[in-house]
Formats: structure tokens, C-alpha cells, sequence
């Protein structure tokens, strides 16, 4: 491909010239200008972007990274790189698994200048060691994180629990049965201080049922509907940590010729599609929104603005699972 | 940050002989490599690796192109990426929506360099357009084409449609509605062959029912359900673009107090999670794998090999829609 010297060359000006036509810079006549111009697109030439981004040290380039995108999480990684497109940046997009390796490399790219920020979405790596690389770029996480150098979209998972158990108690159920997440995330221990306050509140036993921990995968609910069935003692009522989890229970309890909620009622978190098609009572959780607050944190801190964030709360959906 | 005349200055040696150190290459004693990292080390230098891709010419970094991402295409999506991480290459993100520019930005990325190879899942643009920038690198689509520079991944319709139509036949449904996807598809068009061909091979009147044309959300599969209540000569089947349009059909006909498959049956398409919920019968496409033969393409053109593809092939599912 050509480079600017072969355009200098036949167009008879210097390499100097060529450049302030390409860059859109003053002090070159209209006509050579043009001439030049006529010289660049006769042989096709299309300057080097990594060249000019080198020159000015941004990419215009962020990252996003988690072990997968699925679900809710889909959102969010579609809501980001939406915005982050409308505000001039493209979207590297980095699935973990359950390799660190692979995050790590991520965060390579922010030292190496290839990424101007990054979006941390689950971290698979200690946080003291992401947090080294903060100096290097904006880092933001959808997870809940305090006192460091990254900043969180989190929302506090104990108003939006606490929102499905007092809907519970209205409906008259008493006998609940939590199936929480992640057991070592900060949202899981809101949640338990959520379930452990509204026991306090009504003066119920806390542990008069099993806790469930580190359900995530569908085939999990299901087998907590066949753990209903064989209960002598039973449970009225299931808070259940997605909505794609509370899918795996809810559709396994048809299978198995239970009504639902005459047999046990179900509240699921997210308010996704699962939700709606399978009319579950939820909680809305607005994570396309967290999105779009992870790009205006990064773009706060890359163009030294101050455009304000969206307000996020949650709301229960009522639906016929309740 | 530092930059290598001062790393030089600082270590009393040569600008060449830093730049042969952070390179791993020879002729460099032993005593002076370990002085000249030291003085990398204390100073946190990171060689800028957007001037190394400049330097070879290669970005390991490919593009991935459509309006959105969400239900099935998720699912190429994420194959792509994990193939082309395997392979040694990033994945960036377009998000098109509507946007005829923000597609052909992501082409001249192409031209510009900033990306090795390309995956257009769902164009915008004329093909023409497209076309014209595949002098720059590889591109691969998910849609059908025939006879451009562009190579597919794409299954034929035909077989996949056959499968569901056949079914319903011997199940002893009569009477099926069709609802396609995108008219200008060449998609819809092998689907509307099958039918056709499936008509005349069992003396069936391919047009006793209307055909539903660009069907896609699933409020449109919702209001199938209703015109299907309001008709005297009513369909005993309908076979659906995707398992998402027929879960609209199937949750909305519930609702309304019909049983399936005893009003009438349903064949959903693709076999994503919505169906195993729904117990949708349904025609399984292996779109992961198309993802993966997607980059088993690009990294053949670029890297000169002639690895083999994944074997692609429809199957029905039957569950207890029909």
C-alpha cells in the first residue's frame, strides 16, 4: 500500500503537505489540496489509525469483561456499548470463563495503552490485584466494591430483597425458603441481612428452613422443586437469587403437577424475558441502566466531566406466582 | 511515563540496545540486559504495544457486526469470541441497531487496520457496499449469500423447515399456518420452498391459511394467538420463525384458557432456553457452532491454513407442543 512519501512523490510537494491535506490542516491551497487528494484516493491510500492513535495516546477503545454474557448480564453488556458507541468509543468485548489469565490479559491491555478504560463486570482475580491497575485507567465494576480505586455501579441488593419478602408477608406467607447466589459476593451477604431484619421485624425463626447457596443454573431450581416434594415439613413460599433461576423451579413444579402459587409461592430478581413469559412475580432490577452508568463513570473520568448518573431503584412486578 | 531514550540515558547504553532488551532479541551481554531491565523495572516502563501492531502489521483483532445481540445470536456471539480468544485474537463489538454509518465504521476499521478479519452477522447495507471492503481482510457473514467475497456460515433453511413440516404431518396436522422471518431474506425464501415443496408432495393447498411475513418479536407471536381465536376455518398447527415468536404464540394462548396441543400444535425454531422452559417443540440449530466455524474462516485466510469446519446439521426436537 502506498505510504505519504509515494504520495509526495507524485503529487511534487512535500511529505509535510501531503499530511496537512490528510489531517485537515490550514495553510495548503485549495488546489493543491485537491490535487493531492486526487493523488491519496487514485492509490487507494487510507492512513494507519494504530499510527494516529499512537500520536495521540487514546485507543478510543474500552473494554468489558465477565466469565460470560447471558441473561441480565446480556443487558448490561448491550446498554454499555451503546452508549459507549454514542460517546465515540468502540467495545473490546473479553470472556473469562473461568480463566484468570484471560482477565488479567484485559487489564494488560489497559497498561499497554490499548484500552483507555475498562468495565469490570464479575472479577475472577483478587481485588488488590485489579486494583493495581487503576493507574493505568478507569476500571468500574458492576460488582459491589468499597474503599478502592474502582469505582461500582453495584445497587444495594438489601432494598430490592427486602421489597420480595415484605410482598411475601402481605400475601400471607410465612414459611420462606431463600436461594441465594455467589456466596462469597457482598450482594449475597445484602441479601441475608435483608431475610435476617424481616425475620426480627415479624418474629419469624430464620433457620427454620435450609439456605440455599451458590445456585445459578436452572437445572438448580429444578431440583428444588423435587426438594419440596420430599419435605415432610414444608415451605410456602420460594425467594429465588434470578429469575432464571425461579424458571428451572417453576416449570419443573408444573411438570411435577403442582400449582403454583396454591402449592408454593415463587418471586423471582431481574424482571427478565424468563419473567414475563413465565408470568413470575419479580423483582425489577435495572441493569441496563448500570450499563450506561458504567460508560458515564468511565467518560467522567477520561474527559474530566461531570454529567450525572441515572437514578436506579428497583420495583416488585407483580405477576401470578405470587 | 518514561520512554526509551530515557531508559538509555539512565542506563548508560544505547537506545538500540534498550530497544533490543525489550524485544528479546540477541547480542545483548547477559550483565547489560539484567542492568537495562532493572532500570525498566524501577521505572513501571510498558512498551506501548499499539506502536508494536503498527511495527507488524497485524492487529489480532477482529470485528463483530450486527443490529443486536440477543436469544440465539448471544449464543454466536459468545462461540466467536471464545474461538477467536483460543486463536490468539480479541473481539470488538458493533452494535449497528439501525445504523447504517455505525456498520460501514466498523468496515473502514477494516480498511484502516484496526481489524485483521470480520464477522457481519446481520447487514444493513447493500452488499455491494460491503463487498467492496473485502480487498482488506476477511469477511465472514451469517446470513446466505452466494457468488461475492464475502464467505457464509449459513445452514439451508430448507432442511431445517422440511424437518418441522414432516413432523407435523405425521403427527396428522393438516392444516399449517407459516410464520417466516425478514421477507427479503434468502432464508425465508428456502422456508417458503419447503413449504411449497411440502404441499405438492402430499396434495396439500399451500394457500388454505394466510402467511405471516417479518415475524419477530414475541408480541407478534402473542397476536397469533388472538387472530387464531377470532377465525371460523382455524389452522391446527403453526410452525414459527424462532422458539421466542412461538413462546409469544404458546404463553398468550394460555392465557386464554387454550390447551396445546389439543387446539392446535406449535413448532418454535433454533431450540435457545425459552423452548426447553416452554417445552416448545422445536428445530435445533447449532448456531454455536456456526460462531465457531465463523472464525475457523477468518484465521484460515489469515493464517494460511485449511483447518477443517464443524459439521453442521438441523434436528427435531420433540417435546409436548405437538
Amino acid at each position: 500500500m502506498a505510504n505519504i512519501q509515494e504520495i509526495a512523490k507524485l503529487a511534487g510537494v512535500s511529505s509535510a503537505t501531503v499530511s496537512r491535506v490528510i489531517n485537515h490542516k490550514p495553510h495548503v491551497s485549495s488546489e493543491t489540496r485537491a490535487h493531492v487528494q486526487q493523488i491519496i484516493n487514485q492509490l487507494d491510500y487510507v492512513p494507519n489509525i494504530n499510527a494516529v492513535s499512537l500520536k495521540k495516546g487514546a485507543t478510543k477503545m474500552l473494554g468489558i469483561v465477565a466469565p460470560t454474557f447471558s441473561d441480565s448480564l446480556g443487558t448490561f453488556l448491550k446498554n454499555f456499548t451503546l452508549a459507549a458507541q454514542q460517546g465515540g468509543y468502540n467495545v473490546t468485548l473479553f470472556l473469562t470463563g473461568l480463566d484468570k489469565q484471560k482477565e488479567l490479559e484485559a487489564f494488560e491491555r489497559l497498561r499497554n495503552k490499548q484500552l483507555d478504560g475498562l468495565v469490570l463486570v464479575i472479577r475472577l482475580n483478587e481485588w488488590d490485584v485489579l486494583e493495581s491497575y487503576a493507574k493505568y485507567g478507569p476500571i468500574v465494576t458492576w460488582q459491589r466494591v468499597e474503599d478502592r480505586n474502582i469505582q461500582s455501579v453495584f445497587m444495594n441488593q438489601y432494598d430490592g430483597y427486602m421489597l420480595a419478602l415484605e410482598h411475601l408477608y402481605e400475601k400471607g406467607y410465612r414459611k420462606i425458603v431463600n436461594a441465594y447466589g455467589n456466596t462469597a459476593g457482598l450482594n449475597t451477604k445484602s441479601r441475608e441481612k435483608a431475610y435476617a431484619d424481616f425475620c426480627q421485624k415479624y418474629d419469624l425463626n430464620p433457620n427454620e428452613f435450609k439456605h440455599f447457596y451458590n445456585q445459578g443454573h436452572m437445572s438448580e431450581g429444578e431440583t428444588m422443586a423435587r426438594w419440596w416434594v420430599d419435605q415432610t415439613h414444608k415451605p410456602d413460599a420460594f425467594v429465588m437469587a434470578t429469575d432464571y433461576l425461579a424458571s428451572g423451579l417453576v416449570t419443573e413444579a408444573k411438570r411435577l403437577g403442582l400449582s403454583i402459587p396454591q402449592d408454593f409461592a415463587v418471586v423471582g430478581f431481574d424482571n427478565t424475558l424468563v419473567a414475563h413469559l413465565l408470568d413470575l412475580t419479580t423483582i425489577h432490577y435495572p441493569i441496563g441502566k448500570q450499563g450506561e452508568n458504567a460508560f458515564i463513570m468511565i467518560d467522567n473520568q477520561l474527559s474530566k466531566r461531570t454529567n450525572p448518573l441515572e437514578a436506579l431503584s428497583f420495583h416488585l412486578v407483580e405477576r401470578l406466582t405470587t
